[in-house]
């Protein structure tokens, strides 16, 4: 807080925020920009598909979060729709979606106790907009969103503040490593299906999600915000 | 079709449509105007949440599907989001979702075989517009609209549409019973948060699925047509 | 009417349907659709952009009025967005947006009267997706779809229905001539671009426009309805 | 820019910023909140609907300009829709839409120039959502959001990104004065019908428009950011 306490854009300082699979994906790049920015991360690495009762045992060994960035990811299959069997159906919902109502049993009762908290969701832009060869994880994807936008709205009351981002073509190891960046057709096919003509880069979409996570967005409800280089924008 | 090979608006003759869980919900209305308007309907009333393969089993027992309604329903839990337990969030799942990858399994081999057909589901607003104590159910009908446009977009190229109805404020027996209606309350709620001021009619929900289903509709990709007076429009 | 009073699907039996700019763009097909299915087509091809005063004779012209198509159309121009000069800036809103206001205040008096009426707008989905060179085009396009969703919630209560149409890639001789259909650049940019793979069919867009003109449409509200082969779906 | 040349989360030191229409509305806040984070902010107090040749003398006038804040405010009328006359419709276009691409003209040879520049404007979620009298104004506003998307995608390969806010229930003066926020039923709408329960502070709107001015957010093209605290989201 600033000392007249007005919130300053996207600063994070004192800010207890609780990373779930810290380490893949998105993970070490938003906890290394919101750490930078002022918070204290507690990065958690663990998947959360096996045990239903994790989730609250990392709230609880985690003390105080006053933000919760729900970071639940997995490789995304490329199966063809009508070869989607159901180890992979049921695999994509127990790694993105099954954790989410956990998550949020385990971390409501404490921000409602002191009336303020936030739950961010990295899902993803490929709920927004159809992609081939993507149906199990795009579903998953979907029940993201749509919980958001219901929580969201529930939740508002209690100060708390529940939002997503849905990110697609932003640069990371798990989904765009070196050697593809490197390929002539995907620089191509970049140019050609993302407006921006480039990836988004791991900072920018890790600085929006600081934005969200900061006190300056107190007030969105249950928005989910989309960041893919204009490829899905609503 | 006509004499003239042009589609008719919204004539389903000689259109075998399969309606799934067709004896509740919206079911008993869309079979009746499926009829009414040409088509050979064949109504299944079984739940799909338990049995995996019985989706392949009600294909296979219905023969030549040209178009099949993905009518998958259950009563819309009214849980607060942080109370919503392990047996809600998978029966909401189960009974919505896990089902549409078996019945798309099953029908789209003789669709494909054919160049031709059609796969509606019936869905949700709620996966539009953030409804509080909806959490559960929001979420499994987010998975259903986003699933819809990836497959949708995937299977264009087979001449086999994919779209969905996202639903509410829809008159039917399930969420609005006659005792609800007659509510003065519920008649006032309706004119603050709908539009329309009114349900809207089963006959008109069906309608707007048969024109879906018809061949008027063969231009539509993984496309989500919301119906709710107006509550929610995209 | 059915002889059951039920409203059948995009039946437009004695439906009076005004049709502005009938003999260009879907002009044609719009009448030559609704008067297959039933209508009294009034068909006027004056554009609208001149005399403020027209609007009103049209109307009154034309007695009574059951459903106004408002189908303003003017070629797309292809300035490069920081060239668009005054003369075509004020030429797309003379001749797509302006009227709109004009052929409201004409029409509504008598539907009020009667507590029925439909207005649909044949707009377009570049308001819904950004298109390279067509800025000028694309804010005409969105003034129209602001507009319908805030006058569709304002007419509701009093029994008129006024939606759009946002359409892209639709078959007709202003946007796609013969000579451009033919071209193996334009057909290769069709697979890539739009998931439908070929254009929507100009029936397909008339035969949507014919059931948004129908009693089965009672119970949208300013809702605008995409047709784009799944370029945009929401 | 910070040593390590990494964008820093919404700082905007050394930013030239022009505000258009800076004494109204929003100007003062925006212009206070760019300030403090480092911009030198250029403020235009004039309206832009009189001379088509003043948006050009204003960037003339302002030198370097990294960020141009299309500010574009008119009280809005509350005229019934079929009641709308000619000088209110030419009213809120001349005030709102028609300087857009006067401003464009203005300011893109000194952004391409420098491979580098950012058009913000500050637009409404009227054009989201429909309000009942309003029809005019939501129109004028979905100029702007489809302008933006247009525009936002064809300048993309340039390095200039051109982005919208769309608020609603957001505190400013003009909108909702001291005398209308005291009023009982002004609270119990805002309950009602704004899920946040509260107006988004003005400092909350003008720190979104903070990051989106930053370099942080040089990855969106075209996009549209709802701020209505909840109203609507997309």
């Amino acid at each position: 807080m600033t000392a007249d306490a007005r919130p300053t854009l996207c600063r994070l300082d004192g800010k207890r925020i609780l990373v779930t699979q810290a380490d893949i994906f998105m993970g070490p790049v938003l906890c290394e920009v919101f750490a930078r920015l002022g918070a204290d991360v507690i990065a958690d690495s663990r998947t959360l598909d096996a045990d239903p009762l994790l989730p609250q045992a990392i709230v609880d060994a985690a003390g105080r979060v006053d933000v919760l960035v729900a970071h639940l990811a997995t490789p995304a299959p490329t199966t063809r729709a009508d070869q989607v069997e159901e180890d992979e159906w049921r695999m994509v919902f127990a790694q993105m979606v099954d954790p989410l109502p956990r998550l949020l049993r385990a971390v409501v009762p404490q921000m409602r106790e002191r009336g303020r908290g936030k739950l961010l969701v990295i899902g993803s832009a490929s709920a927004l907009r159809g992609i081939r060869r993507a149906s199990s994880y795009s579903a998953a994807r979907g029940a993201q969103l749509a919980w958001v936008q219901a929580v969201g709205v529930e939740l508002a009351a209690d100060g708390i503040q529940v939002n997503a981002i849905a990110q697609n073509f932003v640069d990371n190891p798990t989904y765009f490593p070196p050697e593809v960046q490197a390929n002539e057709a995907f620089q191509q096919r970049l140019k050609r299906e993302v407006p921006l003509g480039r990836l988004v880069s791991a900072e920018e979409d890790a600085l929006l999600a600081a934005y969200l996570c900061s006190d300056a967005a107190d007030c969105f409800v249950g928005q989910v915000f989309p960041i893919s280089g204009g490829w899905a924008t609503r």
